[in-house]
């Protein structure tokens, strides 16, 4: 292994520095779940705190103003990274499932009804799966699922068949599945959503932070993702849709202030897209936060990330296969997710890996990498119940997961360190 | 004027000692609208990014561990700052308008039907009042409106005349109000809701940050408030509700990570409260702010903020009435305030003052104390159209509100620079 040096490592430094066992550093390789922050949005949260703390959009004083411009040019930083053609459709919300949610309880609420139906795939997070289930609960709308190929992809000729019968009104699938690593074949599913008069919702919480997105050229009608995961604070998180879209399809979930036009004891008019979904005192530092996350994806400029992640993850997927013993790894391999299916070619496979091992419980496996090693993965069903008991036959699984700070070698102490584990594991069970 | 010296002044020093004229330092009197953060605020935070961020309550490893501790504690925190029976009563949200939309769009859309009224007064927030117009719309259910009294009070006796028919199942109102700064009788109107049945939803955003609070000797069946409003981050607030209330009258609006138990293709189960309504990675780092800014507060102690605001807050109101000749001053003054109606007594005027003056509209003032004196106030109709526009008959008003770190020097700045404001309004006039 050779030339792979991670990004901009130093400026993750103070918290990628520290020890958290006596004797080891930490080794972060839980990025799926959410992503260190840069020290350069660290420092526009403070600084926002310390100078421009205001509440926005009602104010003329100093501050205000200041706060009002910071808020509104994050939006417009998040818009450029994804390629929207205006901040206007950009809708701030707490996170991607807050979007997904606030899609279903308004479009899904508003245009879906008994007799039409929804395509899902097993694979989806429960983000992508409960909100839909609530709606079906209300008004009767049938929930179809894809299941997996036998690369362990999310099987795209299958999301043709349930569209056949003319009835899918709606088909929501994640980019990037967070447990297989695969990537959905987006145009192949465009094609299938226009062919069918269907909308596309593209769950891209793994891909935003990860690849460049154009929402124009991609083709779905809806992408929600959240900022945790790339680099932003918590609490953040957007839905992206057509203005047409939010105008017209979507009425107002939340009602107060900012998403009013005018309110009267007997009726009220509302704002416009896409002030009309952000009721209240919005998370403004956050979002500045969130902004200048955006920028400084941009400054890495989000090609160079995925060409450094295609190929830091193909190494963690390669190193696991070839030298841990008996692993099993979920998901296509980086060879199979490439060339997989008939139609799709040059998928990625995500820097990402879920595993299991027979010697030990995925969450025994993470607690003695932690213990021992310093050494921070996940391990359970990753807010993906479905996909594992229902497709992978397993209750949880452990998974690294990676971001452009980590370095191969974390990747080498990482499959060094889990040998040892599992050594510990079938010694104590011989 | 003497002995009234603002607390802690100095954890605030860095927004409130910046200049924001060449000449004049920052006078920040918006408090209403949002709070200033002390340092152990904006340093926890930032502690929590550089040493603990990580996902919560899924993770086994360290920082996950670090991160759910810290994030439960601040729950715990909140709870007793609020004196709630335990901290799973306590539902984190954005702000207190989602607070507010979550029990409308749960509570209120599972319980109340067509037939049933819904009480509010005209000087509530557009965040309580837009929420139940919306709910309204899709269930039938009746709104009707408390009037002000001569005192320009919400007027309890009638909330007790709209509640007679018995058909009032929920009254929704503000405990203080952010424009006149009047404070409900909350006992007499418990008992009216005790009397006929109804639920009582208290929006305390101007009372949590400014006195002491016990939900369990409120009465109230709901409380909702805002962090930022009370030195926490944007992006936080919180419901509080009974635990049965929370686990039997509200299903879940959300779907997603967090607030499930089990899910299945075909059907899911929900975790209890408060994470039934927590879908999606909260926004930690920021809870974790609310927390420290709750602990905070509780070294202050509730009670010592309130006395001194009181006498700050009479103090601005006094100064205003008797040295700016013409002025119109909303809402009870503190003496009408004391001794309000039959059944109220020792209820306190807020710390906070909207006007009005015939020299010049309340925007123009705001934008010329903010350009020539440093000062911020806020001016507009301050998210309540209707007490504005059917109650007091103006599109909008001044409104200068305080909070402990501010002083009576800087009341006595502000009165000075207001006259020299309208001096030069009168003076154009001519």
């Amino acid at each position: 292994m050779q030339a792979l040096v991670p990004m901009r490592r130093e400026d993750f430094a103070e918290i990628l520095n520290q020890q958290v066992t006596p004797d080891m550093p930490l080794v972060y390789l839980d990025n799926a779940a959410t992503s260190q922050k840069p020290a350069c949005v660290i420092d526009a949260v403070r600084n926002y705190y310390t100078h421009d703390n205001s509440n926005v959009h009602r104010g003329v004083h100093t501050l205000s103003a200041r706060a009002t411009d910071a808020f509104e040019e994050a939006r417009a930083s998040v818009a450029r990274l994804i390629n929207a053609s205006t901040p206007s459709e950009v809708v701030w919300t707490r996170n991607a499932s807050e979007a997904i949610n606030l899609v279903a309880l308004t479009y899904g609420a508003s245009q879906l009804k008994e007799g039409d139906a929804i395509v899902l795939s097993v694979a989806e997070h429960h983000s992508n799966i409960v909100p839909w289930q609530l709606l079906a609960q209300k008004n009767g709308v049938e929930l179809r699922y894809a299941r997996l190929d036998a690369d362990e992809r999310v099987d795209e000729d299958h999301v043709a068949e349930l569209m056949e019968d003319g009835k899918v009104k709606l088909v929501a699938i994640a980019h990037v599945s967070n447990v297989l690593g695969s990537t959905l074949d987006v145009p192949f599913v465009v094609d299938l959503c226009r062919k069918h008069g269907a909308k596309l919702l593209l769950d891209a919480c793994q891909s935003v932070p990860h690849m460049p997105i154009d929402v124009q050229s991609l083709g779905a009608d809806f992408v929600v993702a959240s900022g945790h995961k790339m680099c932003a604070p918590t609490g953040t998180g957007f839905l992206w849709a057509k203005y047409e879209t939010l105008d017209e399809l979507m009425p107002p979930l939340y009602g107060g202030g900012e998403m009013i036009e005018d309110v009267s004891t007997t009726c009220s008019t509302y704002a416009k897209p896409p002030l009309k979904f952000e009721a209240g005192t919005p998370a403004i530092g956050e979002m500045i936060g969130l902004g200048r996350a955006a920028e400084y994806l941009m400054e890495l400029d989000m090609r160079e990330i995925h060409a450094y992640e295609c190929e830091l993850g193909a190494y963690l997927y390669e190193r696991l296969a070839a030298d841990v013993p008996n692993i099993r790894l979920y998901g296509p391999s980086p060879a199979a997710a490439r060339a997989s299916g008939s139609h799709a070619s040059g998928l990625d496979r995500a820097a990402l890996c879920a595993f299991t091992h027979p010697a030990a419980h995925a969450n025994d496996l993470s607690t003695l990498l932690d213990s021992m090693s310093g050494i921070a993965i996940r391990s359970g069903h990753h807010c993906t119940q479905p996909l594992h008991k229902e497709a992978l036959g397993v209750l949880g699984t452990a998974r690294a997961s990676l971001y452009f700070y980590n370095s191969p070698e974390e990747v080498d102490f990482f499959v060094k360190e889990l040998n040892k584990v599992i050594d510990f594991f079938e010694e104590v069970a011989v």
